[in-house]
């Protein structure tokens, strides 16, 4: 889906990278987020050894995980302040080896409903400036305001 | 399925734990092989503070690497030597907060074909010496032999 | 999970029974309930051509049919009267061809929490009185009380 | 992806055709072919009360039945003449009521590997002109050259 993409207030944009900076793991990663926008998310990670499977490519695991956080905060972007979003399951398949300098998640929101959002996340690698479709995830978030 | 499990002659469980040592992101997080046998394997991580989320519960992106790796293990044990496992896709579903101070996965093949090996990896966390089933995945491996 | 099948009252069953008889598509595919239990239902089709892949072997659509019908009736069996269950998302893990005169689908709750009930079904087809496990699915439920 | 469809030719299309109505399931379901191109495939079917769930809405088995097949032809598309496709597991997550005269499923090929191909289905309903999105599926292909 090319053109405009929708911008977030700057409250909303402060509110989800304030949360995505309390997930340990993202950042014990190296993960960043590179684009916030209604109803998007986008997270990189740069290549480092210990990020790697037997063969030196991004282990799954790792993909896994940004395809789960980028749907959560592609999810949050559409919830109001308040509104916690817990992983209900997901499901990933590998395409190309995610071989490359740097991998780019890319998560979108297909479906936010009442209790539930659905989101698609798109893993890209970058090897010598080439882009590499790599792994594609559809991802459930169950959103809820906590109780005090 | 409880009983008798079924051993794995010397040679493959050294050949599998010497595969395991290779996949950095296994170390990474601290996963060791707790069990291995014929068709099945069994992880552990203990919980740190890097490998949590928001809530400081485990990450579900280190359940979801636990549930690939152990599964892919898993799958090795029922492969000669010189056989590769690739993960074509898995899924995995949350069933409760992986709060604990231990990570298990229990991975156990359910089919093994001639292209595609198919497992399941039940995630397990323990507190204070209750265990609670925190997920479930299922996990499809493509065994190969590479050309030299 | 071998041992005792816990019992349903009569009236819970009763009120299953009468909701499985509502869901056009089971009936059309001839499926009937052949168990019903606290946690657990078993629905079971004869094959017939028109069920047929092009091998002649049940049809993937089948099989993913009662993967979702007999994780919803097992969800019901843990709902109040009242409570209505739609599903949310499934995954089917197809294991070894569909081929028999019969398809049974034996399905159980993993998890039932509030919102959400994840259960999974395993299907088996009997031919020449062998059984043999053809599918594995994994399904989420959402359940909830209609509004007036 | 908008713009020109990539044509097939129409060999291509005419053993695609016929593959499909070797399935007999397809057609007990009243399914057609309403488009074919390369790497993709439509396939439409009318509402009708046999195939609907306990509201009245097309059943989710009706839904992945069509996203299955859908996939499988869209992948055979790509693959020569005298390969076949085996469904090897698929996901799918609904996302609004399949309330409709008419239910759609555009398929299209993800990745298409030596081994293993993958593909995306979505179904959309019309209803009084108006379309929804209400489902998405992942579908995990492996095709092969049967044994003479």
């Amino acid at each position: 889906m090319p053109g405009v993409v929708p911008e977030l207030s700057p409250e909303s944009e402060h509110r989800i990278r304030g949360h995505f900076a309390t997930v340990a793991f993202n950042l014990f990663l190296g993960a960043e987020i590179t684009l916030l926008a209604s109803g998007r998310c986008e997270l990189a990670v740069q290549f480092r050894e210990e990020l790697a499977q037997q063969d030196g490519y991004f282990h799954g695991g790792v993909i896994a995980t940004l395809a789960d956080s980028g749907a959560g905060h592609a999810a949050l972007t559409l919830m109001g302040a308040g509104h916690r979003a817990l992983t209900v399951e997901f499901k990933v398949n590998f395409l190309a080896p995610a071989r490359g300098e740097r991998l780019l998640m890319r998560s979108r929101v297909i479906k936010h409903g009442g209790t539930l959002t659905i989101a698609q996340s798109d893993a890209f690698t970058f090897r010598n400036g080439e882009e590499t479709h790599c792994a594609t995830a559809l991802v459930t978030y169950m959103g809820f305001i906590p109780r005090g």
